[in-house]
């Protein structure tokens, strides 16, 4: 297991998809903010406003980036997403992530 | 929307029931925890160690404490479990909740 230590968490959960996507905030000294979120199975699409970097902590699934293939994404891997664009996602198991925006 | 501030969160989520009720451990500098997860729609049941509240940010459910009937909660209501005991859920909606031990 992995903590984040002195950090602000927002109590009410993130919740789309009608609760098959969810996540909580976490903000950090510096200003920045990560989610921690769970993903159920199914499709999936999300718009970005900032770049974000996924980290893959337990699951498995595939990801469409802009202008990519599907790629298979494993527990322990990650994949980055430009600013102001969208991802498409496959949730085959239950997947549990970390989301990082730059 | 609160926050819990100078705390310490686990990364990795608790995950049961195939994912359909997860939640984050948040730690604190006084040594305490507490949860906060997410129900999605199903009939549940926990069990205790420590003496457990219940607080319901958002969602629609009934809970059958040990010895008592069924009793409707609904988002800022909250319900006490005693320590080394069980409880059982009907969940209507999706439920946002923070579980504090004692």
């Amino acid at each position: 297991m992995s903590q984040f230590t002195d950090v602000t968490i927002t109590r009410e959960a993130n919740i789309y998809f009608d609760g098959k996507v969810t996540s909580r905030s976490v903000h950090f000294a510096d200003g920045s903010h990560k989610t921690l979120g769970i993903m159920l199975p199914g499709d999936y699409e999300f718009g970005t406003e900032a770049k974000e970097l996924m980290e893959i902590l337990a699951g498995d699934l595939e990801v469409q980036l802009p202008g990519e293939g599907w790629k298979k994404v494993a527990a322990g891997e990650s994949f980055e997403v430009p600013a102001n664009s969208s991802f498409k996602l496959k949730i085959y198991a239950v997947t549990d992530y970390c989301c990082s925006y730059f």
